[in-house]
């Protein structure tokens, strides 16, 4: 694809939002600021059905709807310099939000439920035309907007911008479109150059953003991956272990090949070498071999690798570019994405690190063939996390996929590990120093997990193993509080059973487990801050629950 | 003074900019978008002296002007919720800005000086009144206008907020403004709780902003301080070394009685402890004592000090709130604002670190009585350098006050090292990550200072000499390269001989300092980046200094 090409395909504002946002009323006067065409999609589906949505919803019901929806959108995006009004709904389907997001810039109005009713309402009283708002017709439409918005919030956060029109007049939301489109814009040629089917997020933070391509067998084009995101580097400096010291050497000759000399650095395997001493080798290798502020640090192997190696980048010269290939379905999950790096001490784990974001993150979802059962199902746990917490239609796709999953069937793996990955980058860029109360959700299962692990010395579970054992005793926690019904919890449950994943730890120290929650780095004064299910796909923090409860859900685990 | 009367003191706008960038129109559009007053500085003064602001001039000279024009600005400063428009060359006297600074806040209007010269002229021919702007009356008003504006740069870049109106009409440049000082308006709120006579300046930095504060005798209001900037805190752990131990208790009693506990952990004194195995030492202390991610890390103390703890805050629990309290003057200086935070490997000085921001910083000048005349000509030299690179004026006041800053005399000491600290600040707010080329500026004498320290092994010179003697080489780089005059390089070497610092360094061998130079970690594949004066208060950077003429230069440095 053309540099011309591709900068165009970036050239398109998709505006979303709510019913009663005023997508097409703003849209229209957006589009006329930028001497842009305006498509309203709602208008398009109309004239290619032939009929008005209100009859296609009652004929053929949304799934009919839906479809065309998604047909015209991929339409529209055939075209270039246009302002596209969508409906309220079309965020709700990932494969609309990547069309989306791949083919231009996702601005979101957004409005409180209250603004949004008074429009709604104002609006049919105004026009004769507002039965084509099929959704809002029910008996209390304050109270259907409300948990509708509650239910798609997370859909719509994929914006690149997001507009709040409360007390903004059509022509002033307008204006902060255009405005915020031009802010990003040049951003946006960037991305262009990063985009590739195997692009699973954009990852945005304060010391700028940064790709995550997931894809089959991508090993081989780090060397050009990194040009386009490091830019012209020298040296880099490959962190490995010696399990997948293999793999670096593929990373080296890509690199290589691209015009990059590539050393390797490989530490000793295993989380008992995450330690200040092989981190002062690391620097004494560094500075050995002179080392400078551009040069690349990347980091070739799993979760240990990459904190180790995250650390030594944040901290040598002051800060060196840093880029992860994770070699594991947990790092590739969890560890390479957000820039938390760290190494241990002997009184706790992680405790000495920083945030220090990558430059690019790139998983080979080719190389976790070699990966035992064990291994993978711990990386699902934490795949399968993201969909309770965040996403249900995840959740309802690794149940429909899972066997494809389980066989590691290349199309399929790449897809939803792709999809989970992008929930996790989306969390992050959205609190990047877990202080927003977002990032938060994604210890979900963590906090019983962290302890069942410390507890048992790291040695008996695997981390996706203890945070499945942890999710249980999370769901124990809100069943018992009210939060989530049986039926749910039983839904988790056959999930992570179906992923080879524990849900108890028969035989483990209740007092153990106990005593290692208290001394967890998180505690703030004494309190534990729990992150729970409040249904399937909706996670919320609570740190109201009884020390009881909490020892009574631990011996529950703990008995099996 | 109450929290309603500081709030309503930072009510007020202050349009700076040079003349033609629009103050007077933009401002008045503002006032009415926002419903305030809006004053004429100009007007005010022409009233009070009951003549022309051209007559003023002609009859009593610009030194005349200036005093009414400070007059009027401190009587408007009993007021609250103006815009109020001032002359272009108000910004120019460090006095009117900092009143500007405690009394609101500054927006600087910016434009080109082609944009400028074409309003300047277009409103001479519309309107007879235009003969008000008499500095502008010079045979070739373009070139006139872009001297001027270089001169005055580094004083406007004191706003907060900057305005580019070159593509903008009078309303929108209006909106901008009112726009930007809406986005800054809640931060101020919290500014104006750091307010006092002792604030040199706010740092702004993407993880937050913080006040630096440099006054006599104020340890003692430490704890109260800490509340302010990083709230309630349960504990602090303040790092110091055993020369400045009794600070540091004086520190802790602060803390404790504002409620803080504060637990102390004394390093050797000296560079050589500022190394992996004292920052290990550390992290156990930490970690024995359980703190947390909302705890404090204070450091009292010089550089080494502040560098270590500062790395030490930054790593711990992937980083808690971090303040200094330098207890030297190079360290009130330099290495406490900016957040360079390092540790030493055996191979180089400040290999391993990070950019770590302090919450506060707090100078209590009166420390310094206790420090040897060599210590605090070390700490003069950065502030003279200040001058030097950005600030004649600055360096005009440091000749002036000589005798009463030598003696430490606590008013001018306090009032001349808090100006000085505040262009620090101001570079930093700008350039936080030394990536735009501004802080690069401050490093003006430090590409041979640092070497002459290498190739001395540190024990010979300290910091500050070894940067005098750098700027001499420097200056005599820039001689021969044509940028500086000879009568300047006189005026530097005088200046800092007259502050005790050396200009020559007699017997170092001339190949230590270059190979030290060589393995400098801001080398960026092999070329140096010389920070030069191009004529005093003006530094540039270059890159095509001959190694012949560095050579040259450092024989002379050499030979004494």
């Amino acid at each position: 694809m053309s540099k011309a090409e591709v900068k165009s395909l970036y050239r398109n504002i998709f505006v979303t939002g709510f019913s009663g946002s005023g997508k097409t009323t703003v849209g229209r006067i957006a589009a006329r600021l930028l001497g842009w065409e305006f498509v309203d999609l709602d208008e398009e589906i109309e004239k290619a059905a032939g009929t008005t949505i209100e009859q296609m919803f009652a004929r053929h019901g949304e799934p009919y709807f839906r479809r065309l929806e998604s047909e015209r959108l991929a339409a529209a995006l055939g075209r270039d310099m246009q302002v596209v009004s969508t409906g309220g709904g079309i965020v709700v389907d990932w494969r609309n939000r990547r069309l989306m997001e791949r083919g231009g810039t996702i601005v979101c109005l957004e409005a409180r439920p209250e603004t949004l009713f008074a429009r709604v309402e104002r609006q049919a009283r105004e026009d004769t035309e507002a039965s084509a708002r099929p959704m809002l017709f029910a008996a209390d439409a304050l109270a259907r907007i409300r948990s509708l918005k509650a239910r798609r919030q997370f859909a719509y956060t994929h914006a690149r911008l997001i507009v709040h029109t409360d007390d903004l007049s059509p022509e002033q939301a307008a204006m902060e479109v255009v405005r915020g489109w031009e802010n990003i814009s040049e951003t946006n040629e960037t991305r262009a150059a990063w985009d590739s089917p195997d692009l699973a997020a954009v990852v945005e933070t304060s010391a700028g953003d940064y790709p995550v391509w997931v894809g089959w067998g991508i090993m081989d084009t780090l060397g050009e991956r990194v040009i386009q995101t490091v830019g012209e580097t020298s040296t880099t400096y490959i962190f490995t272990d010696e399990h997948v010291y293999s793999l670096a050497r593929r990373a080296q000759s890509s690199l290589e090949i691209a015009g990059i000399a590539a050393h390797i650095f490989i530490m000793p395997a295993g989380e008992r070498h995450k330690t200040l001493e092989t981190v002062e080798l690391a620097y004494d290798w560094l500075s050995h071999r002179r080392a400078e502020r551009g040069h690349l640090v990347l980091s070739v192997g799993g979760g240990v690798v990459g904190d180790l190696a995250g650390f030594v980048a944040a901290t040598y010269v002051r800060g060196m570019p840093f880029a992860q290939a994770p070699t594991s379905l947990l790092a590739m999950m969890d560890a390479s994405i957000g820039g938390k790096v760290a190494v241990d001490l002997p009184r706790g784990k992680n405790l000495v690190g920083a945030f220090y974001q990558p430059r690019l993150v790139l998983s080979d979802v080719g190389v976790l063939r070699g990966l035992s059962a064990r291994q993978m199902a711990s990386g699902w746990a934490e795949a399968i996390k993201h969909g309770l917490i965040l996403d249900e239609d995840l959740l309802a796709d690794f149940d429909r996929q899972r066997d494809a999953l389980l066989a590691l069937e290349p199309e399929s793996a790449a897809e939803l590990i792709r999809r989970s990955v992008a929930i996790k980058a989306n969390v992050v860029s959205r609190d990047e120093r877990e202080t927003l109360g977002i990032r938060v959700l994604l210890n979900y299962g963590h906090t019983i997990g962290h302890a069942i692990e410390a507890a048992t010395g790291y040695d008996t579970y695997l981390h996706g193993e203890a945070v499945s054992v942890g999710m249980m005793g999370a769901a124990n926690i809100a069943l018992q509080k009210g939060l989530l019904d049986a039926e749910s919890v039983e839904r988790q449950a056959d999930m992570l059973r179906s992923f080879g994943l524990p849900l108890t730890c028969e035989g483990v120290s209740v007092d153990a487990i106990e005593e290692a929650m208290r001394s967890d780095k998180k505690v703030s004064a004494g309190s534990i801050r729990w992150v729970l299910l409040d249904g399937i796909g909706n996670a919320v923090t609570r740190n109201d629950v009884p020390p009881e409860l909490v020892r009574e859900t631990l011996e529950k685990l703990a008995a099996g």
